[in-house]
């Protein structure tokens, strides 16, 4: 179905995470055959007075990570006090604005259509001292059985043309390819391989980009996969000038987040995935998202794992 | 063995958690057989013009988290324009300082003596724009079998006074009646129940708290875990005016981050583990932590999962 | 008048500050008579890692400031390559919410009675990103003749109990001891000692306030001020528990900010002047207040300054 | 002279700042002829998630100013509890980097060479807890004398070119033209024009800039200037790349924080003095500074006024 408004109960502010009841946990577990940990995140990098904060891709025109000391072996270096004479300590501070900027998941109140979030929850709850209902802290940890698509590699190419639309045929193709069915419960990582571009040409990184269209999204969603997660920034594939794709009935975050509850994973880092599941040959791992329980917060930075 | 520096090589900036090879990641894996994930953090809650920030356990002089929404419901409830005329977003910023505050787990540079991190890198790289060593990004996630040692609940008991100084007796005696033996590769959870004194007792909270002594990080270190975790605010106790417990010799951070690469992880909620852990019999699980990789930073926000 | 909506046109946004023409300058000016300069602020104290933040008078529950050195000369000392080989360089931001923490002036949008700003603006265009009406970048300057109403002084104690209301007798009483009368264009400035409470007993500071009541607000609109200042932390009074004093229709931000477009200077730092009145016999001076043109903000942190 | 250590004393921390004894202070005042204000900040806009931020002239790589609203009207649009049921509030925060994005005053603990600060203060002492030794709290406000050298106006065009060096020869011969010779205890404001590159092109506005060369830093320190005011974003010329421009001999920076205490208000909003000043015909007015006592600041936000 396309649609999980009340699928779940009234209050439901979950969504598809739902889905994860012990038994679909037990078999994504037992998909875990190497013993191999891959963390599929991008650095947060947040340097100030270094090169470090605008050298991680990231949309133009949001705040870049800022990483402050509050105090440091240079502290100490320079005569500070120790503790008990002898002990250097360290300590920090982050300002983090997660949407294009970091590797993060979607609270199911980051975007509505009308005056209702996911599951009818009133839109005007989501307010300045956060989303008090939908927000991050409520969806809980996803612990599911991943599987990549790795569209960029079955194309044979570094990554996808800006103007890739991932439709429901090309999802098909690939995950036959791959000899991985999408199923209920799972997580599903559409890699496109588009971060690669920022490194020499950032305003063609932060412009269109490649990605899921909303026949794409639809194809995953009568799946039942809990998550979508990519490479790119929004899942969905951006125009240029950087906007969504599609008209309002094709939205991907609306046929996502709004529509179904199904939560997105943007910005991650899939290149050391990509070679693993190259080398051995299963696209199929466990996966595990454990968001940040942020009260009210419309995304978590994130730390996605795969365990082969 | 106490001391592991060397132990993984001239540059290892990962510690213990060298420990997790594909085996031993593999036979954690296999701890899971409810299918149950339970998240082991407390709530971030961060809104400035509420009463949530000062609700969540803390230490005294320590920032607060701040949780601001940059976009929000009521800017449409007020007659903001919205995306193609029907769309609305919420969008935010987290301003973070993890030590004293949050759910956490440190990097290796967070604590040492004289001049020398971990493993002997320079304490001079730890500077104003991040720890070049030993910073949280070196560390990598870990999945791990996660054992409960349930100090509390062993004394029936809903938190141990503030002065118990957990020691390797204590922690020999509870993990003897738990039928878990802590092995390399473990992280061991050493639940106290503090967290429950500061609904109440802020100010009781946040002066001396029960936790390890030496010898209690020394016979887990002994045992080759790769971190201990801990509800409590620094795993090690805290004497009254909530500083350090014991000599330089027999501090826990030194012990442990410092001379064996021992990470901690401090602050957890762990009240729900408990209970399952008593009602379903077993002690041990799947443990997973996926640090975010703040550059040079000297600690990562986290949600620790266990399954069970 | 006591309502100043219209008085300066249906669109103004800067409400008394009208009154600042240039005769009302020159007057202001010429109340210089020594050429001494006193600045009016508390200190901004952010040091994360050291006691600094809590030692400076604040309300409980706020934010405090945060103060970070993004380079600094620990990390010369501890080996950061120079600018050409020679140059070192410091670097910093400031996290800050002035509303109780810092000196600081209030903008004509932070408070309102039903749905309409000062002036008829509607409340609905201040939204997450900032207040489009009526915020602290369309005040401007105020350079005019400020009046020190030094109510502790006149009673001969330090500070003046947490109960005292400051009300239209009390003002026109020691107005008339200090021999300065209050006129059109004036800021005046009332003292009530109460920051001195808070070095021995934060918590006193923080509950009940001396200051203002709605006759005292009404005495000095009436007399048509540019502003009012004063070193509590709201100019009125606050009631024990920290809450306004007053019925809506005395409450004194509403009086002023809202009804009258007279805004507030909280929080301010004025012992030093008060001595130098004492001792130089006139309660009249040049008083400069230059509020940063933060775009939409609901204040400013400031540094006002008195030239006597 | 061009050399200010230990002209007032050992200890001092306010460099020329000390130039400002009464008598000078009176003198400023006299300027005052119109009693016409003129703040001269470019606006703060930290909207995070609006335009507003980008618009601003900055420099690259810079981090923008964050502005956030802890509640606004839109919150009680979205039904938010209102203060005794009918008040409404706004609140806001602020997370700033003053360098290099928004009209600021640098401390002379800002830049040096080698080991010493101004005056031979230890820069040991510029610490992650700020800068304990010549902060921007140890500078006062400055009252004034302000001359406007606007070498762009007398130039007559709108900007000078970006390869522009003001050396002393144009300085003299832009002061004799407005038939006003700086001298001590005043503050001199450059004008560049430079500012008008941004809207259009903001990458060359933040590559090369016009600006003092050594010549010109020394022809005013010798004059004994208290400050030198500039709407570019260094003061001195930048060259392309937007590195100083100089022998480490000849930097303007040097040259007056370090060498002189002369301290530098950058990154001006001049256009509207520039104006005023052409029609009423006199180059001098009232300057006013007042920085924010931030502890430890390398610098301060700032809206500088003329006074006219």
């Amino acid at each position: 179905m396309s649609d999980n408004w009340g699928r779940w109960g009234a209050d439901d502010e979950r969504g598809a995470a739902n889905l994860l009841t012990p038994d679909v946990v037990l078999a994504a577990v037992s998909s875990v055959r190497q013993g191999r940990v891959l963390p599929l995140a991008q650095p947060i990098s947040g340097s100030t007075s270094g090169p470090g904060a605008g050298r991680v891709p990231h949309l133009a025109g949001r705040p870049l990570p800022q990483h402050f000391m509050s105090v440091d072996g240079g502290d100490y270096a320079a005569g500070a006090r120790r503790l008990q004479g002898e002990i250097g300590l360290s300590d920090d501070a982050l300002v983090l604005s997660p949407h294009g900027t970091t590797t993060h998941i979607d609270a199911l109140a980051h975007m509505w259509r009308g005056d209702a979030l996911y599951n009818g929850h009133p839109a005007d709850r989501v307010r300045s001292y956060g989303a008090t209902r939908c927000g991050i802290d409520k969806l809980g940890p996803l612990v599911a059985r991943g599987v990549l698509l790795d569209v960029a590699a079955h194309r044979g190419i570094p990554h996808l043309p800006a103007d890739t639309l991932v439709d429901a045929a090309l999802l098909a193709e690939v995950a036959g390819a791959a000899e991985v069915e999408p199923r209920a419960g799972d997580v599903v990582l559409v890699r496109t391989g588009w971060p690669q571009v920022f490194r020499g040409e950032p305003a063609r990184y932060q412009d269109a980009q490649p990605g899921l269209d909303g026949s794409g999204a639809r194809w995953l969603v009568e799946r039942d996969v809990v998550a979508i997660g990519s490479d790119n920034a929004a899942v969905g594939a951006l125009d240029p000038g950087c906007t969504f794709h599609g008209t309002l009935d094709e939205d991907v975050h609306l046929l996502t987040l709004w529509r179904a509850g199904v939560t997105l994973i943007e910005m991650m880092g899939l290149e050391e995935l990509s070679a693993a599941v190259a080398e051995g040959g299963r696209a199929d791992f466990l996966f595990v998202a454990a968001p940040l329980p942020i009260e009210g917060g419309t995304a978590s930075p994130l730390t996605p794992l795969a365990v082969l």
